[in-house]
């Protein structure tokens, strides 16, 4: 990558970040009537639901916390996180068992609980900017507890029907994946002392069960003991989740100086790329069958904005690591396209949802699974990378 | 409707249900190992998920009775509807509770069973062309059993815990529809003595909750006491859905002479085509706003096979009862474009899932949810409004 090309990134990646993504969150979706944020913004950021998603609430709150750490101390950025952690606080648990919500209305009234513990994550690594930027102990405090709640919660679940019988158990990807990044985020954050283990349990978990050499792949769900499951659920495969899994734990490996563990990343990003990666109108896909039979989920063929997000920081991340050219050329085949098809020109920020050739599908900019999260983390990761290179 | 197109029309619909549909689930579906049906079939009909959908084992049995009922008693559908009776009987109940799963294996062990009960509902009318066709009680015994329990269930759900909490509860017209369509059903097979009942207290909810005059609307999910839920999901509309429930309306004004149920039948269609025909592509869309905001589900602006079904039968009953040409207009609209999209010239039957232009998004012809059932059941409808319109 040249010089001319790298700067033209970063301005992309920071004036994005900077200029655009958090200026259009922090106008539209703060409640200052009843806490917190909503994030159910049509294009122009109207409010077009007041309800309030757990996981976004918690995974601004951390964007804020981690900018005012990272970036640069705002006053602003701090106020907000607080603001965001007060509503988890207040109204994002439930005190009959202790567990999160998923969806709250706009007061903080509890609409649904999900079977997993994914707010909990989400909030842990929110709490645990909010220590590092005040020191208030109370705050690293929360963010073990909602750490050991997703664990144990997702180890041993208690008071949950299941969703399916014991007939045909399996094991996703989701769970180490989301234990590895928030033990890396709350490492940094609260210095949590068990960090290393959970990550390393992780690593093991997704190299042992997931990837599978002998077909070039990482296997989104697997039987308990790693087999692939010949049913629909089973041969579903998420190509920018397993791409996603692939740059946390090449960032382990840079972090540690172990070329093995940036070779796994690696691996999981060129085997997902090769799956993924759509050969007749560009960008990832979201589901494709590992035998290249039809997918049974109606969205399979579209282009949501986050394996994008993802693939972008991975290409940029293996590129760096390990010099090998075809990564740059993958960012930019994934980078170009994203910038071609997603950000919205007139009122800013990035749509969500297309379908596979790139037109528009929805014009929504935030829902329960749309925030500012994805988004600005790659923003806010690639400029973080192509500084330090520079240097 | 001139007598040379009604001839097409005719052929169209008969020569498909009985050398096209008919033949290409026999062909391909039948589990001679272990009984009942694999309707996970791709576009060639090969089985690419052994599971068995229990909806669908009950809905190819209906239809097989139905059809050995009213167009011929040929042994070998009453043969395949007793297989799949038996399949029914044999590994679709949960023995602890009685009710019914939803996903099996293809032995018949369960996967998931769901919160709600429409496994019953098909079954029960399943069972019920069985009595029709055998006179054997047991067969009327099941269709009354399974019936209440579907009843049961919806009124007073126990031993499930709810989806969402108590905040915003919600009314949908799903349970009403389905309450409806299948007393019609066991009306006609089993005499069911309390049909009427059901049937008018359906209608009246419907009536009653659903339909928005105010804003020429039929609504999909309303609060308890009818009221326009202003979020994602009360706003949510479903046309064909709509329109189906329509045709439900008009069927039962037609049979009991009464001119103000086929009125409404008649309002529902026209209020649902106007905000489910695609302007631009043609076809019904899957969800549209009610307000004209994005919708949150991802596939709203997909062609799915079964809501153009629904409207094609719905703009030809609407025509036949009230002789209004706009609804000739809309049939033929209709009818055409599904003609033109759907088929597979190569291996038979529809496709089940284009994009909103009319592009293929997925091959598959069957799964948990498409089976021979509102593809046959349109073309065993039509053809008989159409052969009965020129007697």
């Amino acid at each position: 990558m040249d010089e001319s090309r790298r700067n033209e990134l970063i301005t992309t990646y920071r004036d994005g970040l900077l200029g655009d993504t958090l200026p259009f969150w922090i106008k539209h979706c703060v409640d200052r009537e009843y806490g917190g944020f909503m994030m159910s913004l049509d294009r122009d950021g109207t409010v077009i639901d007041t309800d309030k998603g757990v996981w976004q609430q918690g995974r601004f709150t951390w964007l804020l916390g981690e900018l005012y750490n990272n970036v640069q101390p705002r006053d602003e950025w701090l106020e907000l996180a607080k603001h965001g952690a007060r509503f988890l606080d207040d109204h994002c648990f439930d005190p009959a068992d202790g567990r999160m919500w998923f969806h709250v209305t706009r007061e903080g009234k509890p609409i649904r609980k999900r079977r997993y513990a994914f707010s909990e994550s989400f909030a842990s690594i929110a709490y645990g900017e909010l220590f590092k930027a005040t020191g208030d102990e109370q705050y690293a405090e929360k963010a073990r507890r909602t750490f050991r709640r997703f664990l144990d919660h997702n180890l041993n679940p208690l008071g949950v029907q299941p969703k399916f019988t014991s007939t045909r158990p399996t094991r996703g990807i989701g769970f180490p994946m989301i234990t590895l990044v928030t033990a890396q985020e709350l490492r940094e954050s609260i210095g949590l002392s068990d960090a290393d283990r959970w990550i390393d349990r992780s690593i093991d978990d997704i190299r042992r069960f997931h990837l599978k050499e002998e077909i070039q792949c990482v296997m989104e769900t697997v039987s308990p003991t790693g087999e692939i499951i010949d049913h629909f659920d089973g041969r579903t495969l998420n190509p920018g989740h397993a791409i996603e899994g692939g740059w946390f734990i090449m960032q382990e490996g840079k972090l540690r100086g172990d070329a093995s563990l940036v070779q796994t990343g690696c691996q999981m990003l060129d085997w997902m790329w090769q799956r993924g990666w759509d050969q007749e109108f560009g960008g990832i896909l979201y589901f494709v069958d590992v035998n290249g039979r039809p997918v049974q989920e109606y969205w399979h063929d579209m282009k949501f904005w986050w394996p994008q997000n993802e693939t972008i920081i991975a290409t940029l991340l293996a590129h760096q690591l390990t010099g090998d050219p075809k990564y740059a050329d993958w960012h930019q085949m994934i980078h170009d396209w994203s910038y071609a098809h997603f950000p919205d020109t007139e009122h800013g920020e990035w749509f969500g949802y297309l379908h596979r050739d790139g037109r528009l599908s929805s014009p929504l900019k935030g829902n329960l699974w749309k925030g500012p999260f994805h988004m600005p983390r790659m923003q806010l990761t690639c400029w973080q990378l192509l500084t330090a290179s520079s240097t």
